[in-house]
């Protein structure tokens, strides 16, 4: 062979991440190799060091390096909004675009009759709880507008009471070009559409 | 912040991987997180191994565990035949094609006016070299099919003395729709059409 056992071993392990294949994996490992001491080393070091004191935040399912995350922490967020997200990459996407204050709720999936995936396989338990010990005012769903996703917020909405349940607003997103949107959301934006 | 410094640097190495964004980044790095004891805390091990190992191997330029590489070291492999290729990737990729029993010369590039890569940037005086002390008897070239690949494929044919020169085929790939093929490839196979 061209390349030795442990070699191979990392090719395969990177191969299986999500978004690469055999191709760019060796790709990349070649790389990594080429500036071994550069990335290579260095990589392994915050990897090792991740692995070791990442986990999910026992509140709120967010990913950081103690039981209750930072956001859950902070008292500055508790202002009443709670935005629930289907997974931490949303939350992530939600803090990145700087303009929700609040504290958030990552369910870890949608409900999917499918893959029996039912209100005890999400945190769905745990957000009902949440809104009385947190004084939680109004929860705001952001999941994907896919059909799993629209099931989970109405299943959600049904099931809270006493505080108020909104959701993202649907559209064409802000320099999107209508030639390139598919007819749901162009449907979408149409059903919603303001007076200017 | 919603994630710590460790996990936003493992992202953030990761994004720089070749085949890989900011996005998939961050996909790869929550699912390495999800399954750290299964996945991240293994891959950081690897890279740590072969961060320590690896080497170029100083004969051929193949990646390997060793100053020389399993290739160069195996008698099998010496039977007059070298196969001149870019980069290591080339030289994985013609491995599993599994018809080539010869050595490899990986050349590191192609000569670049451009980009001022001439023959000693490459490892064209090795190549040259070798071929005495190898008793090399044929050298193909599996160069690109690029304007600079087939540049320092002449080149290398032209300072190449009391040896045979060969280049792999051009033509239409096995399975390979010509409505899907760019004009050179059509053109080049129609070129080296052959009698049946
Ligand atoms: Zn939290
Ligand atoms: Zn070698």
């Amino acid at each position: 062979m061209s390349s030795t056992k442990d070699i191979d071993n990392l090719i395969e392990m990177m191969a299986k991440l999500p978004g690469l294949g055999p191709r760019s994996a060796r790709r990349a490992v070649l790389h990594l190799i080429r500036k071994r001491g550069l990335l290579l080393t260095p990589l392994a070091d915050v990897m090792q060091t991740v692995a070791a004191t990442a986990r999910e935040c026992l509140n709120c399912g967010n990913v950081g390096t103690s039981d209750i995350c930072d956001l859950c922490d902070s008292e500055k967020r508790a202002n009443g909004q709670l935005c629930v997200v289907e997974d931490v990459a949303d939350l992530w996407a939600m803090e990145r675009s700087n303009v929700f204050k609040g504290r958030y709720h990552v369910l870890g999936g949608t409900l999917s009759a499918l893959d029996s995936i039912g209100p005890n396989e999400l945190r769905i338990p745990k957000l009902i709880d949440r809104i009385t010990t947190e004084g939680i005012t109004e929860v705001i769903l952001a999941l994907n507008a896919t059909i799993d996703g629209q099931t989970t917020a109405h299943y959600i909405a049904d099931n809270l009471a006493g505080v108020t349940v909104t959701s993202l607003a649907q559209g064409v997103p802000i320099g999107g070009e209508l030639d390139y949107l598919d007819d749901g959301t162009i449907s979408a934006a149409l059903t919603a559409r303001k007076s200017l």
